[in-house]
Order: C-alpha cells, then sequence, then structure tokens
C-alpha cells in the first residue's frame, strides 16, 4: 500500500528521534511527497523545519493517518500502544523506534541492510518496529565477520547517551553539567535515576528479577532476531555516560572459526550500514563526537583478543538519534513501498 | 628499615594522587612520625594542609629522603625513573603508584590485601610497585569468587575518568566542558587525544603493534601477577570517558566452577577491600560520585551470564587516586614498617 513519492507521518517531530529524522530527510535521498508532523498536545502548534519549509506541529487525533502512506513513530512506548493500531486502521503503515512491539513475534524487528526480507507478514499487524542502538550497532559490525566464520558468544558493554532518554535527558545533563561547574541552576528533574553529569549509571532501563535491566535483556533479544538466531549467546552491561549523543559499545566476540584481524577488517570494510574507522596509530577510532549526522555505524578498535583462541575485540559507535533510531526506521519506510510489500 | 611512626616523604604531593594520599592520611589511623612533601620545582614552595598543618612543598635533591622511611611516588613514571633509586641509596625505600616498575619481575607488585607476601624480595632493589586502578579492582573483586571456583577467563571494558591522567586531565575536562556550555574558555591543552567533555576516547596510552593500548596489556599483566597465575585469560579494552574521578569496570567472569549469584554475594560480603553495593532494585549500585574519599572498591550489579553456562557479570567502581594508586601505597608502607621487611 505504501507508495512512492510517499506521504509521511512524522509521530514526535519535536523529540530528540524526530528532530533526527527532518535532519536524516534533509540530508538522505528520500522520495517525500509530504510530511505531516504530530507530537504531543503539549508540543502542537510548534513548527518545525523540514527542506527550508516550517511546517505546524499537530496533535495526534482520530483520523490522523488518513492519506498518509507510512507514520514514523519516533516517540515512547506508551504513544506507540495508544496509536499504532489505529495508524494502520486508517490505512497508514507504522513503523516504530521504540521498544514497544520488539518482543512481539508477530511485528517484524528489522535492521534494512540485515533482514529485509523479514519485513513480509508487516501486513498482520501493519507494524514494523526497528531495534535499539546497541543491538543495531552490534548486529550490523558482527554480520559480516559471522557470514565468514560464525559467531560463538559475544560480550558487550555499552556507554549510552543522555539523548537515549530524549529530550529532557539531554536538558537533565546539561543543567547538571552547569549546575556542578558552578552555574546555580538546580536541577529537581528525575529522568535518571542519578545524577549523570560527571559520574556514570549502570542502569539504563528497569531492572527485572535476574538482576539485569530491560535494556541489557532486550540487546540480545533484538541482536536474536535481526540476525535470525534465536540461540545466539549474548551478555550485556548497560551503562549511562554523561555524552548527549553517540552511543559506544565494547564488544568481545568469540567466533567459531579463527578469523584474523586483517580479514575482519577487509570484510567490514564496504559492509552495509558500517564505516570502518580503524587507525588507532594516528588517534583514528569511533568516538561520539564523530558519529553527529552519521547514518552508518562506526567500527574500529579492531584487534585479536588474547584471553582466546578465536576472540575479537572492538569499538563501535552508533548516533542512536540516527542510525540507532530515526534513519533505519525512514529506510524501512522506503522498504515497505519499494517492495510492494 | 622502615620503622613506625613513620618519616613519610610524599613525592608528587601537590598531584592529584599526592593530594588523595594526604586525604587518606588525614582519614586512615596511620602511625605518622612526620611528613616530607616533594614536587616538581614548578610546585616547590606552595604548601599542603595535612591534619590541620600546613607543609611547605619542596623540590627533590640529593639527599632530599635520608631520615625517610618511606617514599610515596605519586608522581609519573618520569619522576619514579630519575628518583626511586637515589631514594633507596639513601636509605628510604619507595612505593611507586606510576607503571614504571610495575613489569620488572624483581619489584614485587602488590595490593595490600591480596598479595602481601610478595613483598619480601623488596629489598633487591628497594622498590614495591602498586598496580593501577583497574587491575587493583577486578583482583580485590574476583579474588574471594576465584578461591571458592577458580576463574577460566575474564573480559572487561574500562569507564576511565579525566583524573588518570592527572590533575592538567581534570582542568581540561572542566575547560571543555564549560567551553561547550557557552563559556568563552578556548582549550589549547592536549593531555587527551581528543575532546573528552561529552565525548567517549578509546585511547588510553599508548597503542602497540597488536593494536591494544599499553593500559590494555597492564590490565591483563598486573592481574596475572597480583592474583600470583601467570597464566590468567584476560582481556580488556580501555575508554576515557567524561568523569572526573572515579573509574568503572564492567567484567565478566567465566568461573570454572559453577557459582551461584547469591553465593557470590556472600563471598564478597566482608572481602578485604570490597565493598559489596548492590541493591539495584532500591538504585543502589556502584557509581564514581559513591566513591569519593572511598578506600575500598565497590562491586555491585552482580547476575548471572545469560550467555554461558558458568558466568557472572559484575561491575566495579574504584577511586582511582584513592585504593586505585594513594590508599594501597599507605597501605604497603604500614606492612613494609610491620613486617620488619
Amino acid at each position: 500500500m505504501p507508495k512512492l513519492p510517499m506521504t509521511l507521518a512524522l509521530v514526535g517531530a519535536t523529540g530528540e528521534v524526530g528532530r533526527a529524522a527532518l535532519d536524516a530527510l534533509d540530508q538522505l535521498d528520500f522520495p517525500l511527497k509530504a510530511l505531516r508532523p504530530f507530537a504531543s498536545s503539549r508540543s502542537a502548534g510548534e513548527t518545525v523545519e523540514l527542506r527550508g519549509e516550517e511546517l505546524r506541529v499537530a496533535a495526534l487525533s482520530d483520523g490522523a493517518f488518513r492519506g498518509c502512506d507510512v507514520a514514523l513513530f519516533c516517540a515512547g512506548a506508551d504513544v506507540a500502544r495508544q496509536w499504532a493500531q489505529r495508524a494502520w486502521t486508517e490505512g497508514c503503515a507504522v513503523v516504530d523506534v521504540s521498544p514497544a512491539f520488539r518482543a512481539d513475534a508477530d511485528v517484524p524487528l528489522v535492521v534494512a541492510e540485515l533482514n529485509p526480507g523479514a519485513l513480509a507478514p508487516f501486513r498482520t499487524r501493519g507494524v514494523v518496529a526497528t531495534p535499539g542502538p546497541t543491538a543495531t550497532a552490534v548486529a550490523l559490525a558482527l554480520a559480516p565477520l559471522r557470514a565468514a566464520a560464525g559467531v560463538e558468544r559475544i560480550v558487550v558493554s555499552t556507554y549510552e547517551p543522555a539523548s537515549g532518554a530524549g529530550r529532557a535527558g539531554v536538558a537533565e545533563l546539561e543543567r547538571e553539567a552547569r549546575d556542578l561547574l558552578g552555574l546555580s541552576e538546580p536541577d529537581p528533574a528525575a529522568r535518571f535515576p542519578h545524577r549523570l553529569a560527571f559520574n556514570l549509571i549502570p542502569q539504563v532501563g528497569t531492572f527485572g528479577e535476574d538482576g539485569a535491566t530491560d535494556e541489557e535483556v532486550g540487546i540480545a533479544r533484538d541482536a536474536r532476531r535481526i540476525l535470525g538466531d534465536p540461540h545466539l549467546r549474548l551478555t550485556a552491561t548497560a551503562v549511562r555516560v554523561p555524552v548527549f549523543y553517540g552511543q559506544a559499545v565494547a564488544v568481545n566476540v568469540t567466533m567459531r572459526e579463527k578469523l584474523g584481524v586483517e580479514e575482519a577488517r577487509q570484510l567490514l570494510r564496504g559492509a552495509p550500514g558500517v564505516k570502518l574507522v580503524d587507525a588507532p596509530g594516528e588517534g583514528i577510532y569511533p568516538m561520539p563526537m564523530l558519529a553527529a549526522n552519521e547514518d552508518s555505524v562506526l567500527v574500529g578498535r579492531l584487534r585479536e583478543d588474547p584471553s582466546q583462541e578465536r576472540g575479537l575485540d572492538l569499538f563501535v559507535v552508533v548516533e542512536n538519534t540516527r542510525k540507532g533510531a530515526a534513519t533505519n526506521a525512514l529506510q524501512i519506510a522506503r522498504l515497505l513501498a519499494e517492495e510492494h510489500l
């Protein structure tokens, strides 16, 4: 049903991921007929800019999605649960970046470069979900290595930015930092469970009974789905760090067969959705500050793991609001039209 | 030769670790007769405060160590290489927190709680070295678990603060953060290879030919020495984070025998040099902001690793200038006297 050029609804247009979607649309060659920005009633009436044009943001309401081909849901899980089904009822497909549907077996979970074939059954519920930034980054970085030598086990430690908690998270980190540097702005907000500025918080999301957070559990679950390997062994520690944008992951991977570093580099060069950024002797490696406006996953610090026979260590950075959310969602929207799904 | 109460030389008294040593002396019950603070000629003439008393800082010179029992070297590796042997020639034992002697087989590398027995041969060169904060933290946290069930392999990812690069590192991060928050202070310094404020730098130290940094290689080497296991398998990724004080480590460990989480918690409770900080449901876990003035290693986020049979994940924080350096050095100085070495 979605057609190109496309009429796109952008839900959460004034949020972090919504703005990243607007930036990506400015920079990508996306066949767009019209864009309809939506946000909460609090933000309705504001304007957003797309390709030099000001667009007025509307509140969601019945009938809002009529005439739209695809709705990009760039808001939280609550909004997605409340409105996604209605959009589909109104004839508009949904691509949701929130965790709302990631665990639902009848909702495809897709990274455009990795498993577009999984999109096919999207009509069951009219919704496609995108995985979180960590699973996206790890899966894109490891997919070419896995195809060549198989993956036995993965250990990841994340370094997650404030923007993962939305605009309120970004504002909270900035206020805290200003406060600590002597500008007297008290900080009543509580987007994070503790002060984040100049601190680290080993809690992203909420804890389950086994002592892992839903974020940590979700990384393994999403990686399994998008790599198509229900038995993939992965353990994760997720830590919030005082960075605004750009999510980093230290990855240790046990390959099934021995894979040399130079061979791995060769496989990553030109892999879809990946940029190899790996000349450490010249100070060149993935960092959040290099990921701004970046639609690929940056991979570097590739080296042999000295603690085992078939291990590799690497460091991966993804712009969490772009390839970790908005860019992937836009790529999926396009696939929905191009593949005539 | 060292006697209690002790006359202590403090080399690098105006630096980050030197100041932490003064704080620790204020707070610990250390049998001190006198303290002689030394620093570079640039800082000579400044004063430092100990137990309410102002002490004038002197530059190092021939004869400076005469009459001192132990010199705490809290400066860089260059200073240690230049002055440690002279101190011993003048009858003063040396405890060095820098990396200068950590790899030397005839210099004991010691964490006071773990391998005090390794101190004995210190008279060969008159020097004892302390390991870096990561190795100290990982070894203290894993020692009780290792004694109970053995350790097969360890994967660590570090989150290292600006103070690991000394006072200049702390000042640089603060200037950068002020600059980015709109206070116009340009930053000409280059203690770090890239901007650190609101960024992550996956380079601590310098790169070797295998693509690992000396910091990453050193973590494995030091952990082997202080745990007394030359075959310990450990791989590390070291990342500088925009935090001033307090070093964190995400640890994934494969035990030789299955060890339950509750059993592991029990072993960590009351383990020497360790504080169990592990009630995640109440938001209680190790964080840098909890480590200020802390002489123990904070251990939490203890949970089963779902990716393997005998795995555990944990999160560890150490005050890098205290137990990661100054506190351990003071404890070793005391052992040198008490054990009549």
